[in-house]
């Protein structure tokens, strides 16, 4: 079936792209300088002349397997998901296929023995954890390894996070603007950057108002719906519950709006709750979160892009890439309700 | 740092786990005809123990990659992403890798590719379609295929279906039960089972009771939470709407939910709303959804092993396997309002 269709030559697609030939061979193989929208018009004409390039053959000429491994976590949370979907279609247009471990499945030694195998060309980590080795035996093992998502401070390795701290903090303010003084957070354990850099953040805006935080105020647990529910209901059993939560993530705070619902709370008339994330229910009517959007593609273009520039030339300096995060104001957020002051 | 660990033979283990070190051998070899129970405490024994078994040294006697292909599409829906990640904690327990690809991103022909390359021991497919070709290139190439969750008719292979026509049938009965006549369907195109065996399900449900479902009643659009929304509007906007909807997934029905309510509608009591899959969200406060539960589990455990015995054994004739649907009861529905009859 292939053998017809693979009679087109470079020289056809670059007629039908309206490109050199050149350009057709640096996408074909996946080198880094080449414009996205070449690229896209390119992987078009590819993808209608049913041409395939023989991989194969590349990759026992290269050594290359074509396949990235991504390592990752909580693939049902939705914002790990869209993640994962991100990574994957940017690898899929690059032609790289991509191998998923989940770290909470998987014992870590699988990692590490994937890097000793030399099953992938590079490694994708979107969960680092500050307790966690297998970033650091990727990156040991020189196998090209980028951070997404969360970073590690000590690792020398390129990396590409969201300003979540500068998020946070300008939550905190928003909710602080809004007349708040009693403001509650729900978060998670301080073993991930994400989470420590939100805290941070959040901390940041009370202290710069003079407010706060007494530590009947901090949930810290898991990061699930549940536990989002869990904490809200211990918060709003205080003598003195606050008027509003963050929590340090949308899913907790999904969780945090069905729990004060579960006790007949309104949002935000009785308790505004804000998220951090953008995940796609955010905006549901049904919940109509107030949030930081953490720029999840750009995140991802950014990494995909660090980690094959780095696959062909592993001795560049690493980088560490910080990119904006946007403040989302919903309805679930307002000012405190007069009974509540 | 592994030699060392790597001195632990494998009567040590046996020891450990309390076990024969023949049960050790068939759980380091991913053999089907092993308890989970005393596989899984073999694992634990290994993972404690630190104790890597020679994966590579095996895969290069055996010809095999160890590794599973799974070709899915929609990781962003909820049930989807439970699904993989199901399929990635059973592939991890028998120590299995997954690549994934996404039909979505990736040209079909990529997965042509993988089979050709042999590249993976076997194939599972999440997504098979009428209208799709990768799952039939796989069968046909010989490589050990399963479909999961959707199924084809027509191709010879191990196939784990939930029972999606009798599911939808008893949601069905259930709300002509509550005295609902006028039930709409929010549906997907005809061109996948799940899709296909529902809207079927629930075509039988009306036809035994003598009710009519007239074509303004049926939406038939795409699988996103936007579809469900803009359908139920639709539906409302007739000049006699329906009162009651039958979504054929829950991520249609939550968008219905959403839709509703922002045209001021109460659930359940001016509109009853039910779905099929119960997703985690489902069974959230903000949403409560009357659904039909998958056994997700269940379909993942069935269709892995029938993969691992299909490996072991490619003469073995294919199965198809249905299991049972649940009806849940939730809040989202109810009897029709006095004002809608």
């Amino acid at each position: 079936m292939s053998s017809a269709r693979q009679k087109l030559t470079s020289r056809d697609l670059a007629r039908l792209a309206g490109v050199s030939q050149a350009t057709v061979s640096r996408v074909l193989t996946n080198h880094p300088r080449v414009s996205e929208v070449t690229r896209a018009r390119v992987l078009k004409v590819l993808e209608e002349e049913n041409f395939i390039p023989n991989s194969l053959a590349r990759a026992m000429k290269t050594g290359r397997t074509e396949t990235i491994g991504v390592f990752m976590s909580r693939i049902t949370s939705p914002f790990h998901a869209a993640l994962l979907d991100a990574i994957g279609r940017k690898l899929a247009s690059r032609e790289l296929q991509m191998i998923v471990w989940d770290l909470e499945h998987h014992p870590q030694e699988m990692a590490t023995q994937v890097m000793r195998r030399r099953l992938v060309d590079g490694s994708i980590f979107t969960s680092a954890a500050f307790d966690s080795r297998p970033d650091k035996v990727a990156v040991d093992s020189g196998v090209p390894t980028v951070l997404v998502h969360r970073g590690l401070d000590d690792l020398r390795c390129d990396q590409v996070v969201g300003d979540n701290r500068r998020g946070a903090r300008e939550l905190g303010d928003y909710l602080i603007r809004c007349g708040h003084t009693r403001i509650g957070l729900i978060t998670s354990p301080l073993t991930v950057s994400t989470g420590r850099d939100r805290e941070h953040g959040f901390r940041d805006a009370l202290k710069a108002a003079g407010i706060r935080l007494p530590a009947a105020y901090v949930v810290r647990g898991s990061y699930d719906h549940q536990d989002g529910h869990a904490a809200v209901r211990k918060l709003m059993a205080l003598k003195t519950p606050p008027t509003a939560v963050f929590c340090i993530t949308d899913i907790l705070a999904l969780g945090a709006v069905d729990g004060a619902r579960s006790l007949g709370l309104r949002i935000p008339d009785d308790l505004s709750i804000a998220g951090f994330d953008n995940v796609a229910m955010a905006s549901w009517e049904s919940y109509d979160l107030t949030t930081v959007d953490q720029p999840t593609e750009a995140i991802v273009d950014a990494g995909v892009q660090l980690l094959i520039q780095r696959i062909h030339d592993p001795s560049r300096e690493p980088t560490v890439t910080t990119l904006p995060c946007q403040l989302i104001i919903r309805g679930s957020t307002g000012p405190p309700s007069k009974h509540a002051s």
